[in-house]
């Protein structure tokens, strides 16, 4: 075989067996090898860009491994926001690009040109920062080595993105049929460093009077949060959520308390804030979790689980800062068989938390679609999670539409992601054409914004030719609603680029050019059950005033419990109970 | 004054009058700032890819600078494939960078997490194999410095993008009015140098039968095609150029002989491949210029002569290869005065240059169309060469679409570019929307493919709101003409996602659900002059027959002279009248 086909009995033996792309020459060997590989399909899209992203969901919704391939040169950069994408989530792909003829690049004997042979980049080197492994290969021996390792490197530890560039002669060098594989290396803690573990964790809470546990994505990524949940139930601790953590939590769960962060639940930033120890599970505490770092958790003892070494020496120095390098993916070594033995009756704590909870939790006023008779996008969010299937894939995108999204959905058994870190305009929708694909059978509901519809609008095309049913909302505020609300703040209101200069397409003329139903809600009324049931793909164009803004948020560096729009609060109120004397 | 304020005086003093962008909250003090200086405009793009290259046309219209401002993360990495392009054809442009607040970042404490901040992504480092330079400031001082380093550096020797990260602390930082300039540093030859190259130049001919010059872009990015023009007239010798130098010369010189390389005029290849010496000025020879290299002018002596050092030094060991660094713009010192000194009588030579022109110019018959009775590419180009005014700027992109315009357009006056190098899909659109706001009392012509539109139609509705009178023409093959070409020869016509899984819109529906009009062409007499002068933008969509083929070209490592589809040739004819003891 050569090793092109190499190439597709590898991704065929990893299960892989989505592969999105857009062809060219210097990728058109792997293609063709693909095409004739019975157990595997390609999906050709419109923008490498959408590929990636297409890929990046595939391991969000079923924890098997992304795969695109793409031509060198322009090609493969076209990728390269879509892998960022991967990287920053801790989400494992595998991204193959041609590269010219190694015969070709031999004619510049190394010399520093700009471009050794038509298309030439250097790849390589550019993902560097985005990948956890790139590589180029020379050989039918680097080949074989190569692939075995960067997908081994991909699905161990914290996981991501990898890429290997594949010269055109590589590709149809001969080779020996047996698949090379390298087993993923994980930190493997010996017993007594995971008793150790659980002792400091025992230790931690022991004196607690307001312990809290704040879950990130860590867990749900190698699918141990149900463990983790067990353990918090039977501990009966409250626990919130970062936005990637919530997407494994089940909103019915009677010791959760919410997202918190700069766009976090009012609630449950009062929870955090008050709370006197708290453990964070496989979260970075990024800094729009923490808003102003020296004030968050101000009157907590903190204590952080995570894989990545570097995410914890972030802390050093950090005097009420305790961590443990831990792999979730032996979640049931710690948390079973692990009751704390807390000294502290945990009554009025728990019973704070509920107060709170049912103060805030699900509850999204909306001030400025009261102040303009117009559609609160909180309602339309909660609509939606009302009529959805329990197991639908929902993509959520960046800016005002996923503050909305993330902030009102309530999750309970569907699957539900954006890309977190990354937070490109035009993500959600070529991750909802990869979840259509990867997922025929699911309901795929994509939430996006008018000016991210745009960035990859071609995809539409790809949504058609596939006769792919997913409904995708628009909720268009007529502009950049995220950076207005900056501009509001910081400049007076002059909405330069956001909604000055800014425009944007009739999207029932473009939906139906590309043979997409469309649908215009100006209420939440509009938004039937049988359009979301429909066998059709659909656009919502979800009407919203250009100055729906997002509430609430932080803003000017206040710390987590200060969200705009601010609350008049008496000082004896429930809110302040615990955070009264801090000031 | 600010930072953000500083950097729009900058541009102002440069003349970069032009801005295109696409904002976020990490460039909004640039935004606004940019806005709020009288001298600039801004353009909001509907991806950055776009506005980088839009960017990239500017300093092929009138040799100005052409800037894009992006926000970190996405935003900046979505401007990627565009730097490239300018990197690869050697043009300076700059581009603007948001980052992420320096304390944001200072959290992280130099510890090496995968992101350090929202949207935090290394752009700097990724950038480095596709720029000239690119730095992130971190002070007032560095602001100043490096925006004046990194232009002068853009112009400076062989030219190219250069990348400018500017933390939002920066954009807001208080400093001094003043702005510092850096001049350019080129290469300044001595005079007693500049003597040696005429000196050098004048043996390396003093002998030859059969000379020739090739001429790539490098005189015609600094506007001295003209001096080295009237210099080539003066000696009376015959000259070819590459697709890039092809550019800045008018069709109609009687020295000018076409185009050579894989996809080259027959006629100019069998001259190319005859010549005795062959001077290069300001030519890469990249790959697909010389074919096979070993048979690359076969019967020449070849010098060269170039500004990159690195792309001389390729040469080294190559026994028939001569080089000297010369910088173009010194061009009227080299070429002026400087009559060569000729031992042999040419007029035999010119002779043959002349009868090959006469058989071989301006003369595409194309084999695939005769086959299916459908519309031939080239006469459609030539069409449109007619009727187009005389300072028209014609974009071109990638692929078939780009082989066939620039096979058969004969520029005289008009201004015509691709990106040669990096050859992006999507290219010619949005460098078109750069064309027709940087120079909106010229006719903006566009050539784009099927797949190619598909790329960035988003910006249709930059277009629109622009009202820019573009007039787009997709040469439309229904899938990738180009591969399915290589998958002829490859893959016995398997059209693994050029034809089969590829899927492209109705361009009709769309161009008119974006508010463009719509032309469709099955025939060249469908197209009207009325439609062409029209003031309003139209896409004209180009009925091909998905197998038309680009004709000539060069398979599977043929030389120059020997490109599909094969001639049959008798041994005593006019082409291999030099060639002929050659094997």
């Amino acid at each position: 075989m050569n090793g092109a086909e190499y190439i597709a009995s590898f991704l065929e033996k990893k299960n892989c067996k989505n592969v999105f792309l857009v062809t060219g020459g210097a990728c058109a060997f792997i293609v063709d090898a693909i095409a004739r590989n019975p157990n595997l399909k390609y999906y050709p899209m419109q923008h490498e860009q959408s590929a990636a992203m297409a890929a990046d969901a595939v391991w969000k919704i079923d924890r098997t491994i992304g795969v695109t391939v793409a031509t060198s040169g322009p090609g493969a950069t076209n990728l390269i926001t879509g892998i960022a994408c991967s990287f920053f989530d801790s989400i494992p792909t595998i991204h193959l690009t041609g590269q010219v003829n190694q015969k070709e690049k031999e004619i510049y004997k190394g010399t520093k040109v700009r471009q050794a042979g038509f298309q030439q980049t250097d790849i390589v080197e550019m993902v560097k920062p985005i990948t956890k492994y790139s590589v180029q290969v020379t050989s039918a021996e680097e080949l074989k080595l190569e692939l075995a390792k960067a997908y081994s490197i991909a699905i161990s530890g914290r996981m991501g993105p990898v890429l290997i560039d594949i010269p055109m002669d590589i590709q149809q060098v001969e080779l020996e049929e047996d698949i090379l594989e390298i087993q993923p290396k994980n930190l493997k803690l010996k017993d007594k460093e995971i008793i150790d573990i659980k002792k400091s964790i025992n230790n931690f809470f022991s004196d607690s009077k307001r312990p809290l546990i704040l879950l990130g994505a860590g867990p749900g990524l190698c699918d141990q949060t149900k463990k983790i949940t067990d353990w918090i139930k039977e501990n009966e601790l409250p626990f919130v959520t970062s936005w990637n953590g919530m997407c494994f939590i089940d909103h019915k769960n009677g010791n959760y308390h919410g997202s918190i962060g700069v766009y976090g639940n009012r609630g449950s930033n009062f929870i955090l804030q008050s709370s006197d120890n708290l453990l964070v599970l496989g979260s970075r505490l990024d800094n729009r979790q923490r808003g102003n770092v020296a004030q968050f958790a101000p009157l907590a003892k903190i204590k952080v689980l995570d894989i990545d070494i570097a995410e914890l020496q972030k802390y050093s120095g950090e005097k009420n800062y305790d961590v443990n390098q831990f792999d979730f993916r032996d979640s049931s070594r710690l948390f079973s068989d692990f009751k704390l033995n807390l000294r502290n009756d945990l009554t009025e704590w728990n019973s704070y938390c509920h107060q709170i909870k049912k103060k805030y939790f699900g509850i999204w006023p909306s001030s400025s679609s009261v102040k303009y008779n117009s559609l609160n996008p909180y309602d339309l969010v909660k609509k939606v999670n009302s009529l959805i299937d329990g197991d639908a894939i929902v993509t959520v995108d960046d800016g005002a539409n996923l503050c909305w999204v993330f902030q009102a959905f309530e999750r309970t058994t569907q699957t539900i992601f954006t890309a977190g870190g990354n937070s490109p305009m035009g993500y959600s929708f070529p991750a909802a054409i990869g979840s259509a694909i990867h997922s025929p059978n699911k309901q795929i509901i994509c939430f996006t914004g008018d000016g991210s519809m745009q960035m990859n609008i071609q995809e539409l095309q790809t949504m058609t030719y596939h006769k792919l049913p997913i409904k995708i909302f628009i909720l268009n505020n007529f502009g950049y609603g995220i950076i207005k609300q900056f501009q509001d703040t910081w400049f007076e209101g002059r909405y330069e680029a956001t909604g000055k200069g800014y425009s944007l397409p009739d999207f029932k003329k473009v939906s139906e050019a590309y043979g997409v139903g469309y649908r215009r809600i100006e209420n939440v009324d509009d938004l039937s059950l049988k359009d979301l049931n429909s066998s059709q793909g659909l656009v919502f164009d979800v009407i919203l005033n250009p100055n729906t803004l997002i509430e609430p948020k932080i803003d000017n560096g206040n710390p987590l419990h200060n969200q705009f729009p601010y609350l008049e609060l008496e000082q004896d109120c429930l809110e302040f109970k615990y955070l009264k004397n801090y000031t």
